[in-house]
Order: structure tokens, then C-alpha cells, then sequence
């Protein structure tokens, strides 16, 4: 950890820091300048943290040499981590295609959309029961009900489903109803359910938030970690930036620096991504392109009609157009669809 | 509401959507223009909500008339609201002082900060208990322990306490020890907690989300207004930018823009608004000035050792010149301190 | 158009409104409301930029329902416009690779550059004469005699040269050494700049600037086009955002938009979109998955002695692995490399 | 300089820095760690630039401890400046307020406009010629004769004027018939403008670029001093973020960070930083309140009619409450209106 101190903080100052840099067991570095005095923290920097130093009045800035997160770290763990949706794989080399409606509105839509994601080809299914949204007036999901639903098709048709889950009182009726948790981008910080969700043996796909860094994600992901739940897939879905032409601002420069930094598996949501139902598919493709092991996408059956969404939602005609598109781009990436 | 279709919907896609908006009870409007035929809905559009028309294929754009939120709205509640936290008013000619550490870390930490707080003029004590930290390894707070101290040291000191309420499952002991509830921005889209405030008769000081509008935030007031909890203070504290220099973007704009959406009382945090101590005073004096109701401000009796925020944290000196040059920011604008 | 009226104006003010857009010569329409009155204006709305009326005291908002933008409209043309570059086509069936060193440093490095781009299958250089710098400490471009240096290694070598203009002053210059003029981000909307490369025969690439929508970047083509060069080329190269992982956040979503908005050819610039050497690779494949028509891409024949821009350039070898890497994603997308 | 190696970095690589930064007449530091090796630099880090150590393959991240600007440094001129536009002054106990439409429209709008500035108390005038405009089919102002109009207008109503000045072949014409040269946001990373700026002896008025942070903005200042012209006025008119509500987000914070780093005087301009009429003022008083040194404003003698930005115009009466609302925050401020 480097410490830069203000140019008014004397000899004795800088001493004073440089003990308590000894004292937690760091090697400490003194380094006068010509306009400022520079500290250094040799060794694990993140027992420094413990002394608040960015809080000292005499300090202008500390910067880190370290990741501030340990156990999602690519360097700690070299190989790409496989994680496993009921028997579906995220990671490695299939690339993986979660597939369904924003939400669950009844049993006839579930299923229906639920057979277009199977028939083309999806590997799970996903669908909201619990659904976030900014006005009180729209669609809240069907909840319990809608969990339940979600059970039913996910048996019929086949496919392991995945649902956002928005309270610590809902992990256990998730995690009885579905295959594995979504966090949505609204609570990517919400750290008592990340907590909580680390406590589940069930993998937890974590939705990047719209005001959060990419090294955020990974220090979200960590929380999940380090209660011992390894079992956490990444997925890019835009951030909120001045570009109103879109939902949300895809942004897949996150994708190779996730990969670089970390070996958790990194999936795409074109849809929220985009909020426009034409760009899904070509997104898709450059998520494939740029190295991302999935993703998520929304599909309903009759996208005029759905609750919540619609605007972003492919039919039965996109999806397969989506699928026949994304093949190639797939195998150009060396894996498989 | 305007919808504009896209070029190549016809009269018969036009006729179909007109005849939705009748049958919801509004009245339709045809309008074909060169390029565009456009159709509009008068009435409460709100209600056109159910039909989704955002999501239909040859619906181009959707342009609401009307804001999406009701019982927060200015229009209907043109006087100004004032909220009292026990006893103590924000809102109308008082300017509101709120200040406290960021985080109870112990009795003696807390109730050092407190007598500083109220010596220098504070109306109400803040100090958090459940602290929402982006790395695992920072320090969490001490839960129920702290709202036990919080509690102690309002009654000790004579200011009604404010805290952070993150969990439902909190709820109810966050109402029991304190007198108002405040929602972080982390968690200002959690619209299950906001439901649950919604169903208490304390005050909630809601904070804005890092990257949420002005109108998202008025639209998170309605969640909790709408469960039966009229007693919302909105509190703007910063947006995420590209700007790093402090560590939000203080988006003061917004004070104007919800005095005249709303009749509910703004107050200003330039603590995390600034993230830097030397500019906590300037930007509340500047919140005085373009409106606001009050400040919500950190200030701990020993920068140097605080668990959290120690950078942008006053100390009994600085809290002093803040209230010193603040008052006749407040004389200016007609109010008092 | 759309013009929302506040609450407070009258049947009169409507009125006034509705005489202006008949004298206009399009067609006025009267739709009062609940809570609002609308107007509406039926024909070409852009002869209505001359009433101003956002500016009118009783107007709350004007929506406008065609793009600001015509020339450059995807509706006027619905065919792919291919752009030359001397001989070199940009948009169509190829995909077309630009590369070269961030700027001009002397005729060796140039030389050495461009022989790499060339060896690897490039179809033009590229290379800075004039360097916009954020530091005035900071190397500013060899000026004049840059241009004659990518002159004569650009006939040596044998590819077309492009290079950024910066000034009005220098596009003769530019114009006579060179193959196509570059606009930086910087300069997007350096409208003076803008309208005199609009009198000129040779190609603009024109690049987005770092706060731009892409809206303003086809507002920003109109300027060229509607002084009659039709030669532009739009070039995506990174927005700038809260995220500091990557030098800008490369916004792939604009693809697709512009491509459906408009006719122009886009291109990809993944050094600037990410800042980041190991980036480029996975980002420019990207760009081809989701329908750009080339790239452009820093290449240095020793990034370590870089004068500018150094961390995100490629050297030898890690330009043939990105053009490797890119000719099977280039091949899925149905086209040439 | 902090430099911070890759993992991969030997202790070979390492020496070969360390003995570059040496020969650049620097102290190297060289700092092992656990997990990265961390090289020093100490002495004025900006010779360092031309090392470019950012570009070698094995650096990290480089970290400069010092501010990339010196001229413009409060550190190296304590006392503020106070610059003066024909008379004028700007900083120190005035809060100087620069009035005047948005365009130079006719003679007639443009004497009715400055008259009514004067009237209620403004120290200088505002008014376009050339108006960079973001449509080609907008309002581009009146170029030359513009000028000549402004310079009339001065003269009659007494009050010295200012304009925006957008390109180098402009600049001898700005001079001679106004007292101090605007740059526009659009315009304040045109190198080649500051530059020519920099050898005049007239004030320079530069705004904040909408994607330039504070330290860009001061690197921008730097440009112009550093060729010689000490008269800058930095100009804080609004950042471009995700919030739709106001035009720009003004950045008041943009402030006090200035007034810290910098002793060249700050004016704000709540005119573009909120484009809405009603917000000016509020604003206006919070720019008074934050330590400020003065206001750029628009007022328009009928704003209904204004060429561009009428709603963001004052009227008369709007101006008259904009000043005696201002008058008892600038007293609070310890200064004169």
C-alpha cells in the first residue's frame, strides 16, 4: 500500500503512521519527496485496513497495490472454474443459453414460453416470480405462486430453471423451487442476502449493478465466497450511463477484464443490456465473440401481451433466429452451443 | 399518453391499439402524420400500464404525459410538507441538522460524537449500526448492539436517532430503539423494505441511489406513501460520474427539481455527496441555499481512529465552522437554524 | 411533434400555439387532457425548430416524433453505403482492418508500424500528425512533417493512409498527404471543423466523442453530409463513464443502433474502447460479431517506447494474433477479412 | 511515481526501470512485495513522461503521487488571482455576474436584453455569435456581424462583453470587439484554440468540457498559461450524466475541489448546468454559497422568442428575482453583488 501524505505533515507524522504500518506486521517504507512524502506497506496490505488510514487528517491518498478481494482472484486460482445448473455447465467449453419471460404470469405462459426456449435449444430456463420495479404500480410477480409454477415447467419441459430472488425470507423458497438464484442488479449490494446466499450449496448467478464497477461485482461476489458458496456465475447487464438510445450500456469491455481478474464463470444479458428487442441478437453474438460463457435472455411466447418487458423479449421467430445466428459465433470461440 | 408506431404499422395495427385504449376508458386520438402515425390516450394513462403498449411490435416509442407517481406529487398536495422526528421538524422554516458518526463503534465512541453533535446546534443523532460496506473485510457494524447504544446515547444526550435499516427482518428493532428509519442508497430500490416502512408510523429518511433519477427516487417514495406512511424525508447524496475526484457527483439540481415535484421535504448529505472533508462545509452551505430542508452530516470526535468514512468525517473543530458558517446561509434563505 | 402544455396555461395560450403551427404549414392538433393539455403538430416537424418552442414559458416539454436528423437517415436509404479509402472499401461484404501507431514519431517507427500492419493483412494505416493531448507536458505530434512521413510510408508500403485532423487550418495539408481524414472524439462536435471537411471530396472517419449520444453522432454526420461529402464513416471508439477499469466503456450497443438508424458504415475502435492491450483482441471480435464493418487499431512496433498511448497498443505479434483470432468471427458474420 | 509491475516482472525488469528513472535525474525506489514488486520515483515526476512507462508490458499501473499541472497550482501561488475583464474583476470580494442572452439575435434583442442586465445590476455582458449548435439545421448564430453588434451593445449599456470564440481563425475578430474570449464546453480540450488563446492578453472564460473532470479542466488552464496568458477563468456549466430531469448535472463540488487545487478564479453557469428556467436561481445562490466567485446567466428580454435556450432565458422580471434572491447569499459570503 503506497500513502501519500499532504505537504504540510512533518517527519513525525510520517514516523507515527510508519509504526502502526510495523506494528500490523507490514514492512514500512519511507519515502521523502521533493513536494510530498510518500509511505509504503510491504506485505498484505488488506490487514491495514484495520487502520482507517484514508480517515488520518494528514493523509491525501492511499492507494493499493492489491485487489481489495482474495478468494474470487484469478491469481489464487488459475483454471477457469465450471459451475454446474443441475448438471448444466456455465463455464468451460459449452456456452451456455438461459433462456424465458422477465416473469412468471401464469402457467399457460410459462410453459408455452418455456417450449420455445427448449425447443431451440436453451440449457435452462429462467423467469421471474419476484420482480423488482421502479413504479408500485407495475406487475410485482406472482411470488410463491410463481415459484411454483416455475417448478411445474422446469419439470415438463425439461430444463433446470434459475429465478431472482430479492429478500433473505424468500432464499428458502427459492432454493426448493429452482435449480439456482439470480441476483438482480437492484441488489447486487445487498449485502445480507449476499451473505445469506453463501450459506446455500445451490450456485447464484450475481447481476452486475448499474452504478458498480466491474471490481465491485467481484467484491460482491467474494461476500457470496466467503460464506462458503463457490458456486457464483458473473453476468454483465449494462450500466447506467447519459445513452438514452438504450436501456442500459452493454458494457462488455467487462467481460475480458472479469476473465483476466477472476476465474468465475461470466455470462451476458443482452436483453437488459439492451432493452431493444432488435439488438439482442447481435449482442449475443459479441458476448460469444468477447469470450463470455453464456447468456441470459428474455423469451415469451407472446411478447405483445407480457407483464413486464415486452419491449425486449424475443418471440419464438427471434429466439430461433437468435440461436441460428449465435452457432457460429459460438464455434468461432472454440466451444459449443 | 403519445404512443408512435413504427413506419410499417397500418391502419388495422392502429385501429387494434385504439380500441385498447377505449376499452380501458380513455379516449383515443388518431393522428397520421408523414412519416409517423402517432396515436394518443387522454385521461389517466396510468391505467394504460396494463396493456404493456411499450412492449408491442409496432409500437415504436411510448411518451407518458402524466408522471408516473401520484400521492408524492406537488400537484396534489400543493403546500409543503413537514415531518416530524420526534418532535423534531424537517420541513417548512426550521433548516435540520442530522449528524452523527457513520457507524456506533462503541458507547464511549458514540457518545463522544453525539455531545459534539448536540453542543454545536444538531437537531437529531445519526450513527449506523448495520453498515452496508462494498468489501467483505471492512467492518459490518454491531447490529442490534449498536442500536442498543444508538438508543442510550439519544436519550443521554437529548436527540431523537436516526439509523440505517437494511433488512426487513430488522425492522422491527430498528423501530423500537430509534425514532426515524433511513434508507441507504444501496438500498433505495429495495421495494421490499420500502413496502415494509411503508406499513410503520416513523418517519423514513430515504437517500437516493447512486444510479437512480430524481424521478426514480420520487417513485421509491411512492412505494412507501402508498403502503400508508406518509412521513418520507427524500434525501439527495450524491450520483455516480466519471468524476473522481470526490466521491459522488452532489447533484444539488435535484433540490429544486423535487421542491417543485413534490411537497415533501428534501434534505442534503454532503458527507457522502463530497466524500472529502474540506468540502462538506461549502456544499452545505450551497444545499441551504438552493432549498433544501436540512443536512445529514458525519461527525465523529476522532476522524483519525473511525471505523468507516473517516476521510470525509468532521471533527468537533470542523463541525463548529460548519454550523458558524452555515447560519447565515440559512438566515439568507428565510430560515432558521 | 408533441408539445405538452403546463397546467396553468390556458385555452388561449393552446391557441396561439395552434395558429403558429398552421402558419407553419402543418397540420394543428388540440388534445386537452385531465391534467394536461397536448398538442400536436402533424407534417415535417424540423421546419417547427424555428418556433422554439421548448423555450415558451407555458410549453413544459416538447417531444419531437422523427429523428432530428435527415440525410443521414437509414429510412432515405435503405441500402449499406460503401465508402472508399482510396481503393479500399469500408462497409459491404470486407471487414476492414485500420491500423497503425497512435501517432507519427519518426520515419523509422513509421516505417517499422506499417510494415507490420501491412505484413498481417491490414487494409490502411493509420497514424497521428497532430496529437490532441490532455496535458500540454505531453508529446503533441510532429505536425507537418508527420503528414509527410505517413505520406511516403504509406506509398512504400503500399496501404491508404488515414490520419485525425484537428483545426480547419490544417485540411488542405491533411487532404493532400493522406487518404481520408479522422475526427477525434475531442472534435465530434467542432461543428466549423465538421462543415469544412464537408466540402471536401475525401472520405471522414468520425469519431464518437467521449459524451455524445449516438443520436448526436448521426447529428454530427449531417453536418458533413449536408455540405455535400457523403464519405462518412462512423466510428465508435468508448464512452466515458463512472467505470475506470478500462479507459473509456466501448459502447458495442451504438452497432446495431446506428446500423438501424442509419445507412453510413461503422467502425469499431477497441484501443481507445478499452485502453487495455489484452482487451483489443476480444473487443474487436466482438465488433464483428455484432455488425461493424471494420476496426481501428493501434499497432506499434515497440509499445514500450510509445510516445503516446502505448499501454493499449499491439506489437508484432499480438496483431497477428488478433487478426487470427478475428478471421473466424469475421467469417460467422458472413463477410471477408 | 509509483509503479507497480506485473506478477510476471523479474527482478531484471525491475533494475532496467529503476536504472531509466535514474538517469532521468530521479531517486528509484525499489519496493519487493508479497505479491507485486512496487518501484519508486521520487523527485518532479514529470520528466518521467517521456519514459512512458505506462506502455511497457510489464508495468501495471503507474501512479503519480504529484498534480499533472504546475502553472495553474494553488500550491505554487497561494493567493487567489483576480482577473479583470475591461475593468472588471473577477475574484476576490466580488461576485460578478455575466448576463445576457444565449445569441447575439438582432440589434434590437440583443440592446433590449443587455439593458435589462444592466438595470438589475450585472458587471459584464454575454451574447453568441458563433454558436456551436448540436443540429445542423439550428441557429448558427451570427458570426461577424454578431460581433459588431455585441461590441455596439457594450459600448451603449456600458458593460464590458464576453463571447465564445470557436476556432483559431476566429480569434483576432473576438478580440477585437469583445473584452474577454468564452471557450465552450464543445470546445474545451481544442488544444489548438487554447493555444492561440494563450498569446492573447484578453481574459479567457473556459467552461468545463460535458465528459472533462475538474482535473481536466485545469490541464485545459494549464495549456492557455502555459503560453503565456495568466488570465483564466475556469467556468463549471454541468457535466453530462444518466439524470434526464435537468440538462446537465451542475457539479458544484467542481467548487470548493477547484478553489483547493487551483487560485485562478471559478464562475459557474446555472444556465446550461440545469436548462430550466426555474433552477437558475436556486442554483445561482447555491454557486454564492459554495465560494464561487460569480455567475454566468442567461437572460433573454423574451425568452419566448429566443433563438436557442429559451427555456433556459430569464426575463426581466425572472432576472430581477434571480438578483435580489442572490443579494443576501453573496452578503452571507462575506462579499459585494
Amino acid at each position: 500500500m503506497i500513502i501519500v501524505l499532504k505537504p504540510d505533515a512533518t517527519k513525525e507524522d510520517a514516523d507515527e503512521i510508519l509504526s502502526q504500518i510495523a506494528e500490523a506486521g507490514l514492512k514500512p517504507l519511507y519515502m521523502p519527496g521533493v513536494e510530498r512524502t510518500v509511505l509504503g506497506a510491504i506485505g498484505d496490505e488488506r490487514v491495514l485496513g484495520g487502520l482507517h488510514l484514508e480517515g488520518h487528517p494528514l493523509v491525501e491518498r492511499v492507494a493499493p497495490i492489491l485487489t481489495p478481494y482474495k478468494l474470487v482472484n484469478r491469481e489464487a486460482h488459475p483454471d477457469d472454474a465450471v459451475i454446474e445448473i443441475d448438471g448444466v455447465p456455465v463455464g468451460g467449453k459449452r456456452f451456455t443459453v438461459i433462456a424465458g419471460p422477465c416473469a412468471v404470469e401464469s402457467h399457460e405462459q410459462m410453459r408455452a414460453s418455456a417450449q420455445i426456449a427448449k425447443d431451440h435449444g436453451a440449457h435452462a430456463l429462467r423467469g421471474g416470480a419476484f420482480k423488482p420495479r421502479t413504479s408500485p404500480y407495475s406487475f410485482q410477480g406472482l411470488g410463491l405462486e410463481g415459484l411454483k409454477i416455475l417448478h411445474d415447467v422446469s419439470e415438463t419441459v425439461g430444463l433446470p430453471a434459475v429465478t431472482e430472488v430479492v429478500e433473505v425470507a424468500d432464499v428458502a423458497d427459492v432454493e426448493r423451487y429452482t435449480a439456482a438464484f439470480q441476483v438482480g442488479a437492484r441488489n447486487m449490494q445487498n449485502y445480507r442476502l449476499l451473505k445469506r446466499l453463501g450459506q446455500s450449496q445451490k450456485p447464484v448467478i450475481l447481476k452486475r449493478g448499474m452504478a458498480t464497477t466491474a471490481e465491485d461485482l467481484l467484491l460482491a461476489a467474494e461476500y457470496i465466497v466467503s460464506e462458503g458458496n463457490r458456486g457464483v456465475i458473473l453476468c454483465e447487464r449494462g450500466i447506467r450511463t447519459f445513452e438514452t438510445a438504450t436501456r442500459n450500456t452493454l458494457d462488455l469491455n467487462a467481460v475480458p477484464y472479469l476473465k483476466q481478474h477472476s476465474y468465475l464463470p461470466v455470462i451476458v444479458d443482452p436483453s437488459h443490456g439492451t432493452g431493444v428487442r432488435e439488438y439482442v441478437t447481435p449482442m449475443a453474438c459479441a458476448a460469444a465473440a468477447c469470450g463470455a460463457d453464456g447468456i441470459l435472455v428474455e423469451v415469451h411466447h407472446d411478447p405483445k401481451t407480457a407483464l413486464s418487458d415486452g419491449q425486449q423479449s424475443l418471440d419464438a421467430g427471434d429466439f430461433a433466429q437468435l440461436m441460428g445466428r449465435l452457432r457460429p459465433f459460438v464455434a468461432a470461440a472454440g466451444r459449443d452451443l
